[in-house]
């Protein structure tokens, strides 16, 4: 049976844009992705974002920008956080598999490392154009019912497995949460 | 000019328990310890504590667990937690600094280490018959207003410095949140 790490991410969390850094340089490890909304998950759990005050927020930049340079990750910390990522991960659902890994690296690469406020169209456009995805079908699909739910009920199927924030690793039924337990996904990844 | 960490801490806090093993080990860094109510930090900045969400406790526990196994500290998960803990704080500014390094141990040690309902009065006085702290003296202080007021005064100047969480490190003006971020107190500390 292959074995796998769940890796649960929203594009707004500057913390699973530095793990998905971390993973990147990972080998022979396999990385199932898990689009999650980060909203919604922080109102199925009665928790109100460290976005939202004012100490932890201050504290997060300071952290965020120390975690980037220890581990030599470009970072710009975007001052348009926090923003509404929700067309940006119904996006990731709505393309065909082949676009996908483009499509993350793009999208986390624009808001946490070039400082672009990816939730202005003409931004969003420009990175469909980098991955040369059809932007038509694009912005239809992202409105489309049928994807809207998808988000959702992956949103509530994490919630379920107590995933309660960004990122999360799961594996081997054990929760890890947040950049800095990566590692410790690792050693369990590694004991199976 | 002498350099310090400050380290905030309560004694309700697992995470504190565990930065304060770590720093038991350091040698040749001059640490200042920060007395402050916990809950009263959390009330000041409009934050709910992670042992009141179901989820979040859940991880903390399970984190502290394998934070602990990972650097060897003796630590049982204590069932009461969280618990009242403005006697033992105010008890830590109500004895003579002669006692506190003692206290301060036994405290942490009885709560995180051995399991103990430190609320209960009768396992308070076998802490104050460990450290031979006399406890007449000790009851009486602990009701003054002096007292009462001092560790308020002490909370809210550790807010005024941005503090809202426990264990926090401040060194040279730099403030750094939670257990595993002593790591970038002791650069810090050194860089000076």
């Amino acid at each position: 049976m292959t074995k796998f790490i769940d890796f649960y991410f929203d594009f707004i969390s500057p913390y699973s844009f530095l793990a998905y850094k971390k993973i990147k340089l990972l080998k022979d490890i396999n990385i199932n992705y898990k689009p999650i909304l980060l909203g919604g998950l922080h109102k199925l759990g009665g928790i109100t974002a460290p976005a939202f005050n004012e100490r932890k927020m201050k504290n997060m930049k300071n952290d965020c920008e120390i975690i980037a340079k220890k581990n030599d990750i470009q970072f710009i910390w975007n001052n348009k956080f926090p923003l509404n990522s929700l067309s940006l991960m119904r996006g990731y659902l709505a393309i065909s598999d082949e676009y996908k890994e483009n499509y993350f690296n793009t999208c986390f690469n624009a808001y946490w490392r070039d400082n672009i406020d990816i939730s202005l169209e003409e931004n969003l456009i420009e990175i469909l154009n980098k991955c040369k995805i059809d932007k038509g079908l694009f912005f239809n699909k992202i409105k489309d019912e049928k994807i809207k739910n998808q988000l959702k009920e992956l949103t509530n199927l994490a919630f379920d497995k107590n995933v309660f924030g960004a990122p999360t690793f799961i594996v081997n039924d054990k929760l890890f949460w947040g950049q800095d337990r990566l590692d410790y996904a690792l050693d369990e990844y590694n004991s199976i």
